[in-house]
């Protein structure tokens, strides 16, 4: 087994999420595992639904039913706090070829957990374990440890136009 | 059935057509039936194995086993014009809820047929029909046409360290 590496998908652009579930489902069809991880979200996507189209995806959710508005709450925080300890565990095992941390960049954002805490376990994983970290704002040490970043930029967007998140497309 | 919008995924950056799969497989999930087209690339990817696994996932490949070097051969320029010709049928029909043209971009950069007629595929197809245009250096035309552009920007790539694109992960 290579070494695995880090990757960074942030930048206020669409596609961030997204690519880390492209990323994961050809990883899938290669006959690897992945494990994907999403801090804040706890809606019904319907990614959520791959997994019983594909064996070799687990899928597991870390937040609650809506997103943080302003501050977040004591709910926020646990739920975020039990999913770092989920993520310990299963980088540390090592059972997953490929591991997603999505929305972390966010979830450090609200520091909903430590920086170091993360960077931590991230350097501490089973050595083969590709990490997938998404979400806006990386912090610097982020994107100091990661050895591939890609910004996804806004250039133009439908949601200045009037559209709202649809089912299937953005959801 | 709503109005279908034209999103591009452009820049130097990874996570283009891998964004452009994850939203595929997003789509089958939410039950939509997608064809994903892959212009230059006739290359075994991992992501063809998909189709296994997702019943309402089509994927077609419009171009040889090689990347393009210099300049353009025959087989690379009659692949590309028959992709073209494959395309308009399929988005004229509005079979497919979602229609990839992947690496359209890089088609077009290499002249392998006109950007008007492309134009007037597109802006003909079944208006239902959301678009996915990928591909480094997307023209101004395209990028005027389309509703959601999204530049992956490279800020830092592995390649540069010495990794090659490596079987599950990258193809």
């Amino acid at each position: 087994m290579g070494k695995g590496y880090v990757q960074v998908y942030t930048g206020n652009g669409k596609g961030k999420t997204t690519a880390a579930l492209g990323l994961s489902v050809r990883a899938v069809c290669a006959g690897k595992n992945v494990f994907f991880g999403q801090f804040i979200k706890g809606m019904e996507y319907s990614e959520l639904k791959c997994v019983n189209l594909l064996s070799n995806l687990t899928i597991e959710q870390f937040g609650r039913d809506c997103f943080i508005h302003n501050d977040p709450t004591k709910a926020d925080i646990e739920c975020a706090r039990e999913g770092l300890e989920r993520m310990r565990e299963v980088l540390g095992k090592g059972d997953h070829d490929i591991v997603v941390l999505d929305e972390l960049n966010i979830a450090l954002l609200y520091k909903l957990f430590d920086l170091d805490e993360v960077i931590n376990i991230i350097k501490n994983r089973a050595p083969h374990v590709e990490v997938i970290i998404t979400g806006r704002y990386a912090p610097e040490e982020i994107i100091d440890m990661a050895d591939l970043v890609t910004e996804m930029k806004e250039v133009k967007h439908y949601y200045t136009q009037g559209v709202m998140a649809r089912e299937g497309i953005e959801k």
